[in-house]
């Protein structure tokens, strides 16, 4: 194995595309280390620009853009596994892009993804490619019921998803995915989703948290519990499983990796998903660790040390969706509670704005489960007004 | 008492006077609430420009840019207490600005700050003012020797002072202040330095971290062992102290308060000097509290709710002088350590270019004095080359 590249020293650039809360928070932690953001989005966003020190507008498929944006900076990275392709390949031949393209394209098409999983010897549902209303009809004969229709591209927070529970559906599942390549999945009957994050430096380490817990409302993460609450066993195999995908895709970066326990005599793992990106259900290492999931990637994608996944607290970490976020001054009356907000101008219902994370002694969590879920219980936000978009 | 003024929401933005390593800081503490920073410094520095939204360069007496710059903020602070006080009077005129000029007036002149806290029954050494060589032999027999004579303004990290030892070295000590409008302290025969870290928000609330030592070098803060290791009468006459300097300023945002600890029968605590800012004895706060000293400041001043000053672990901040900056990939190796650089581009001796913060379980620093010297001593940072100025 040749040796790794040179780190980026203090002073140096990271490009990072896309212009949400993780270019954000990803800028941010990179201010820390003395080091640069400049960010590539398709809209002018304030919400980035306020904290990282250069920002381009421009389609990620503008090749002029591109190539000066590849001229300004010293690494390029995403925060959206929906960035074309081409436009990082196109990057690539030009400066380091990290998680490399490849990454980036098995983890932007559900169908591939899978794919791969399953040839890394990963546990998943069962799936079948579906391109056709007969496909459909075909794939659920192989499959069964319950199992969900999915969009193989561009689906995120549950959409361009359909769940399937009796055969007289499939029409108002195609509908719903719009007729678009899909994938069917059978329905895992899973106790809770769990995730890792983990991160893989240049010269092979890898480092990851411990799995976390998450849950879930109108499919949007709406909570995460670090840790989750298992049997050291299921630390041990979820850390296993998000190591041997790092190291199969010869990954650089933090990586998260999502997780369906399913229960059993021998509870099991399955992976549902992996983002090839900073993750949600990461935020709370912000406030309860030393090196959060967004100065890990600055990190790896750096070539910098990896840092110490340890956590000093247990905390649980709260999204603010949409109207949530006005409930800001009560939130910052809170002992112990960390609030984090976007900056995003316009409240819109579903809208990820903000989160919380509230700190707990460590241990003290992942003792038993009642007394995890009175205490987790303790934070209690108003529901999202869901209306119709203004 | 009048209700406070409304708080200033996240959308909203703070001016901060001055473009160093507090201002990044304060920047980024605002980012994390959805508030935005405009720094107004008076020369170009990369440092703040990355992380802040907007940035003026011009003079602190420039009426004009003043004037703009009130315009563009909600309200406005500074990260030095050498900012013209007639200048934060004319923003006074236009905006908020928090800490108030007063406090400004009172923290930037050692003889009136030392006159206002005797007034307040706060312990000092003894002191005289001192404008002539004459004043000089007055006030060495007033207050005996050693003494310490000290430029009124503009002294920091041992800038400006001159330790008299015996009587015939008070020509070198004027010539030390460059007959400079100063001051004459009896020298204090302290054990330890400590400092408190307190906030008042608008509705006179106040909240205060717990004492912390402090170790110079070279007359520079070099480290902040936090919690101070103190018996807890003592945490509580320290608090109590800069809580009573915080009321009788009607102070609103963070203040640093050094103080020195004199052994005796009883120990006692003697006021040194007041910082009306965020302080380098309390960049520990970033990585062992929920709510850092930044935020604590950006919530005051704000209007925000005050953060519960609460640790969640013990720390040792260690700040990186001059070179010892270059150390960054190695430091960035040791776990629990987190890494912070200033962005400076030039690396300067005595210039302070980042600090790195060890974390350990709570409790475990403030069990006894010399288990804590042994930990404490864990991180081993190489001396600073001071050579020459390049």
């Amino acid at each position: 194995m040749s040796s790794p590249p040179a780190p980026i020293a203090p002073g140096g650039t990271i490009g990072i595309l896309g212009g949400g809360q993780l270019a954000r928070m990803l800028s941010i932690a990179a201010a820390r280390l003395g080091l640069r953001a400049h960010v590539f989005c398709q809209t002018p966003d304030q919400t980035v620009a306020e904290v990282a020190g250069s920002a381009t507008v421009a389609d990620f498929e503008d090749e002029a853009a591109l190539a000066a944006f590849a001229e300004a900076v010293d690494v390029v990275t995403f925060e959206t596994e929906n960035i074309p392709v081409a436009s990082a390949e196109f990057l690539a031949a030009r400066v380091p892009v990290r998680p490399s393209a490849h990454c980036l394209a098995v983890a932007q098409d559900r169908l591939t993804e899978k794919t791969f999983l399953r040839e890394a010897g990963i546990v998943t549902a069962d799936f079948a490619a579906v391109d056709s209303p007969a496909d459909l009809e075909a794939a659920l004969r192989e499959i069964g019921l319950p199992a969900v229709l999915k969009t193989r591209r561009f689906g995120y927070d549950g959409k361009g998803q359909f769940l399937i529970r009796e055969p007289g559906q499939t029409g108002d599942a195609w509908k719903a995915v719009n007729g678009a390549p899909s994938i069917l999945e059978a329905f895992v009957p899973f106790e809770c989703e769990l995730s890792v994050i983990a991160a893989r430096g240049l010269d092979g380490g890898i480092a990851c948290f411990d799995a976390v817990r998450n849950e879930h409302e109108n499919h949007i993460l709406s909570k995460t519990i670090a840790p989750a609450g298992l049997p050291d066993l299921l630390y041990g195999q979820a850390q296993a499983m998000a190591r041997r995908i790092a190291e199969r895709l010869d990954y650089a970066g933090v990586l998260g990796v999502e997780m369906f326990l399913v229960p059993g005599a021998e509870p099991s793992l399955y992976v549902n998903e992996i983002a090839p990106r900073v993750h949600n259900s990461g935020h709370w290492t912000i406030d309860a660790c030393a090196i959060s999931q967004f100065e890990q990637h600055v990190r790896t994608i750096c070539g910098w040390p990896l840092g110490a996944p340890v956590r000093h607290s247990d905390a649980v970490m709260t999204n603010l969706i949409g109207d949530q976020v006005a409930g800001w001054q009560d939130l910052g009356r809170q002992p112990g509670l960390a609030v984090h907000i976007y900056g995003k101008e316009e409240i819109r219902p579903g809208r990820k704005m903000g989160h919380v994370t509230q700190l707990f002694p460590l241990g003290s969590l992942d003792e038993d489960a009642p007394a995890t879920t009175a205490r987790t219980r303790s934070l209690k936000l108003p529901p999202e007004k869901i209306g119709s978009r203004p």
